[in-house]
Order: structure tokens, then sequence, then C-alpha cells
């Protein structure tokens, strides 16, 4: 089987597990976003579930939880004396997590935040180019949650952040590079009306942890990732074509999106 | 009057008087859901207020609020001491407040939090199987804010907890279930896909404690909200397919339902 | 050229600069309003940040950041000390900041602090007219975020409050009225459905700041605001009837919006 036909085989099974065992994914994230990421797992077969209590999050880490998200977007000092606990609670029962570096590199708290925690080993970690250029050490000017630069100027670095961490790395942009620091792929899908709707990029972080309670192989779930969500974004600008009602559309596709769609939408580049 | 036409009368007075009178609603709920439920509320013709400070809580249960909504999605130690003092105020300015228990059973500081306020007499309690029952100190496996049993397995425990609490319970599922612990009503009305939207079910509490600013009677006021928001729920999913396009037309149902869809379409099945 | 001339090409050069600069307005909000503020950005073609962390504040207002809002919906003390450093920091770097004193009048914790930070000069302050009349010092009777007198009634007390702070102020409701102490200037814009959506309000005070970022005179940039705010609101109701759909198609028209609707629909009162 060529690798193109793997990796759809990847996202139709994934999707298949997602939909089929509806795992547990505890979002801490920014507050911006917490209710398009509970609506993005929702409609793509997962459950969401926020919590705010340290204790609570390590008690439901330790029975149902499948999976963690951290996100960075509103951090706080203490919200990331939560998220250490959380973190450690995932790694002590074998949970997978995904960081979600947003706005790594511009801004102090979250930056040595992320560089601290990589220490924690992250299964999976997605942002843009500024983010992740941050986050391995590159320089790179982070404007906010948006990136400067192109995707393509990511990649060597989430290669060497891949290595250094251990994790399966996700940037995203025009074109989605998915890397473990040895395979890398590449992924065409997806549309620039993501980026004009709050959340959508955070909730992929989301999704991502939904994935990897789904399909275990860190790399294999962040390739699921990257082509379930990008060609729900196709579906979704099939339909519409301003912000608003591509948010709803989005929605709608991650909820309709057919085993058929990720055969016939794929477009893997590498 | 037949006891089927007694209740759909009590819903077509109750949302008559929302719209006339639009009761401000003061919801402490959890984070993800405070835009839906505020759009629920103003879609229905109430006016919803979300606050953190303890003392403008305070203020306004003493001046213009009509009901209180504690939700305990996202509690913290902090935010259950606001909670506390909100309760007491609602109580000494004889103002409803609706107790949404949500995820009790799971998770020990809204359990223990919850088992405390019951003795504070909520006017109303609507929570899912799961939540009831272990609220009511039957053994129950919640799983976050799903309920992982059908809403008929905690009929009895409703009906102790109203007995208990002098509460009216409302018990949501694919039948909503409406009880004083003396008279059971039993509601076929709604959908599938409003779990499917995040904050659709929290998003109820908030529109119970409009119902109740409505209607004072406790059980009538559950006994409107069940029919209300159901039948809501039912002209919206011909509206649409899929949970993105669900929630736009939610809401679009609840501004725009009319007394002939509540007489035409209620479906009272005890 | 006439003034409704005058005012409707400076709405089209705001819309067209806030369209090639992006600016990136950072936003402290209420927690309810938080994603339809982002995504009246997005989609107006600006940037929002929201951060907790009052040192990544600072460094943001120190930076890329061109514009801030203050919203005090949700205000707590700590948020409060927060939003002093914040305003400081926008001074100190020559930033313009809105304040949107949501329901001073009626809560202690926040009229006071609005008084308060009045003497830090806000550059535009938008209310409705009851926020606007216990801004100035005039008795209102607030209800919460919703007024309960005309925009007409607070003319008077805007002009006066513009005098006192040097700040643009822009009363919101059926009638925009817009004035900085010595011009005044009023607008017939805008749909009753713009009131039955969370944050429609609150998110025009972020727009406000994206406006005086790409229009520094504060009459100009907030007499753009009324008017592309006013008019997305009158192409969102040609499309929807309801609330639900309303919000969506408000998104829509702000993205789609163009030089000829300005040109076109503006109600320009006088």
């Amino acid at each position: 089987m060529e690798i193109s036909s793997a990796y759809i085989e990847i996202a139709v099974s994934t999707l298949r597990r997602i939909r089929e065992r509806s795992p547990l994914i505890l979002c801490l994230t920014n507050s911006v976003v917490q209710s398009i990421s509970a609506n993005v797992l929702l409609a793509a077969g997962a459950a969401p579930v926020m919590l705010c209590d340290a204790d609570e999050i390590e008690e439901l880490l330790g029975s149902v939880a499948g999976g963690l998200l951290v996100n960075l977007g509103t951090l706080s000092q203490e919200q990331a004396q939560t998220m250490r606990r959380a973190i450690r609670a995932a790694n002590a029962n074998k949970r997978p997590w995904v960081l979600d570096p947003v706005a790594v590199g511009g801004l102090s708290l979250r930056t040595d935040f992320a560089r601290e925690i990589l220490a924690l080993r992250p299964t999976l970690i997605r942002g843009n180019a500024s983010e992740i250029l941050a986050l391995a050490g590159f320089s790179a000017n982070a404007r906010g949650p948006e990136s400067t630069c192109k995707s393509d100027a990511a990649v060597e670095a989430a290669q060497q952040l891949a290595r250094q961490t251990g994790a399966s790395v996700l940037v995203t942009g025009e074109i989605d590079y998915v890397t473990d620091g040895t395979q890398t792929a590449a992924f065409g899908n997806g549309h620039v009306l993501m980026t004009r709707v709050t959340g959508v990029g955070c909730s992929m972080g989301a999704f991502a942890a939904a994935a990897l309670a789904a399909t275990p192989d860190p790399f294999d779930a962040t390739v699921a990732t990257a082509l379930i969500y990008g060609i729900a974004g196709d579906l979704a600008a099939e339909r519409a074509q301003a912000p608003g009602s591509f948010a709803v559309a989005l929605l709608d596709a991650l909820y309709q999106i057919s085993e058929n769609d990720l055969r016939s939408r794929a477009k893997v580049l590498a």
C-alpha cells in the first residue's frame, strides 16, 4: 500500500473509533474557545469535559478521562499550577496529552511555562509555524495567536522538537506538517476561513486528544487529525463563504464526514 | 380538563409571561456554557446576567433579579463560596433558585458541595439520570456531564430527592420526568441532537429559572420547562440534521415557538 | 462635502484600513462574550487577543497590540487590578483604549471602578443610555446590561461625559449617538435583533478599538463604528429573522460588507 493510502486508512479507522468509543477528553483550554472546543468534540463523536478544580482533574484522569488537552491561550500563574498537576496525573495514568502552545514566543509567562512542561513529554504538540519555531528555540516573530510565517518555515524546527521531546508535532497552516522526528507527512486540506473563526485551531488540539484516545500511536493519531479536520474544513467551505456560517458548517461537517469523504478528498502531499 | 391539557396550558401561560415580563435571571454557571445560556434566555424573551463579584451578586438578588441558576459544571472552591452567598441572598429575598448538579457523583468537590446546598432548599433541580441518582444517594456511574443510564432509572430517586428537599425535580433524557414527590409527569419531546451541542442541557436550567420567575409554582414551572424546551428541540430538529445548524435552529425556535406549537406538539406521556 | 457624505467616507476608509492592517486588539472583556467578540474582530479583518496575566498584558501593549478594550461585564476585584495595569500600559505606550461600562449604575463594584478609571482618560466610551447616564452622574435605572430608557435621554449626559473625560462617547440604542462634547452625530442603522444575541453590544466595543487603531481621531473612529456595525446589523436582519441565525448572519455581514453597502445604506440623522 502506498503511503497516501496508508494515511487515509489511519484517518478512517481513527474516525470510526472516536465515534464508537466516544472518548472523554479533559480540556484545560483558554476561556475564549471552550465552547467551540466542546462542540467540535461532540460533533466528532467524542465527549468533552472542562474542569477548574485540580483535585477533580486528578480524579478524572485517574478514572474515565481518555486524554488531556493543555492549551496556553489565557494562561495565568494559577492555571499553570493546575496544569502541572493535570499533566503529572495524565502521565501517572498513562493518558495521552496534547500541548497547544498558543502565542508562545511573544509572551513570557507562557513561553517559560511551555518550555518547562516540554520536560513532562507531551504526546502531541500542535501549533502554527511561529509557535513551533519559538518552542523549538528558533527565533520567531509571534503575533498573538497568529503566525507571521508559513508552515514550511517550521518543518525543521518541528522535527528537532519531536526528537527532543518524543512528541508527535503538528504544524498547521496552508499546508499541515506532521512529524515524529523520523517520518514527516504533509497535507493540503483545509481552508483559509478556518483562520477567521476563533478557536478553530485550538479545537484541533482538542480533536487531536480524541484521536490519540482512539489511535494510541502518536504519529498516526496526528496524521488522522490533520486529514479529518482539514477535510471537514474543505466540506464546510463548500457550503459557506463567510465566517459565521462557516463555523456552523464546520461543526456539521465533523458530524457528517464519511469514510468516503476521507478517501476521495485527502490531499496527501508527502 | 384532562391532565395533558392542563400541562399544555401551564406551558402556554408560562411562555407568555416570560415574554411579557422578561425576567432577569442571574446565572452562576460553568464557563463553557455562559454564552449559549445567555442566548437561550434572550431568545426565549428573558434577560440574562452573569456576575463574578459576590457583593454585586447580593445587590442584584436584593433588587431586580427574578431568579438564580447555580450550575456546578466548572466548580472551584472560590466559586463554591460565591454560590453559598448567592443562594443565601436568593433565599433571603424569596427568589427561586435552580440547582444543576453537573457531573455530580463522579467528582468529589461538586458532589460534596451539591449535597451541602441541598439543605438550602433549591426550588428546582435539573439533572440527567446519573446526576439525580448520585444526588439522591443512590449509586450511579457518572461519566462527566453525560448520563450512562436512561432517565427511567432515576424516577424513584427523583421522587425521593423531591420529598427530601422540597424541590421540584426534572430528570432529562429521551423522556423528561418532572416530580415534586407527589405528582410525577413524563414528556416525550426533544431530540438526540440536543446532546451533541454543548450547553443545551445547562441552558435548560437557565430557562427553568426564567420559568420559575414567570410561574412561581415549582411543579408547574418545571412542567412548562420540559414542554417548551423539548418542543423547541423538536422544531429545531425539523430544520437541522447536524449539531452546528441545530444549535442555531434551537435559538431560532425558542424565539419563534408559538402557543399553537405547544398545543399541537406536546407529547404528554404521563 | 455635506456632513453625511463626510461620515460615510470616514467609515469607508476605516473599514479599508482595518482589513489592510489587521490591528491586534487586546480584549479584557467579560467571560460571556469573549467568543463572539473575537469572532466579530476576525470577521471584520482585525485580530483579537485575550489574556489573563497582567505581565503578559503589559508586554503585549508594549509591543504589537494596536488597542485595548476594557469591558466591565463580569468584573472581579482581581480583574479590576489587572485592568488598572493594562490601562496604564496602554496610556504609557499611547495605545487607544475603549471603556464599556456594562451595567454601571446598578452594581457597586463596577460603578466605583468605572468612575475611578475615567480619570485615566479612555479614548472612547460605549454604553447604552442607562450606563452613560449613570457614568455621567445622572440618576438612572440600570437593569443589568439592558437599558431601560431610550438613547435620546442620554445625549446631554454623553456630551457632558465627553467634555469631562476627553473621550468620544457612543450611546447605542434604536438611534446611536456619537459625541466628543462639541460635535454630535446620530445614526439610524441597526436592528432590534441585535439586543437578542448576547455580546452584540459588547463586541461593538471591541470593534471600536479596532476602528481606533485604524483611524486615530476618536470622533471619526466612533462615527465609523456606529455606521459599519449598524449597517452590518441591517444586512444581517435582511437574511435572518430570529436570534440564532441573526448572530451567524451578523458575522457574515461584517466579513462581506462593502464600501457600496456603506454608501447606499447609511442613515445619518444628524
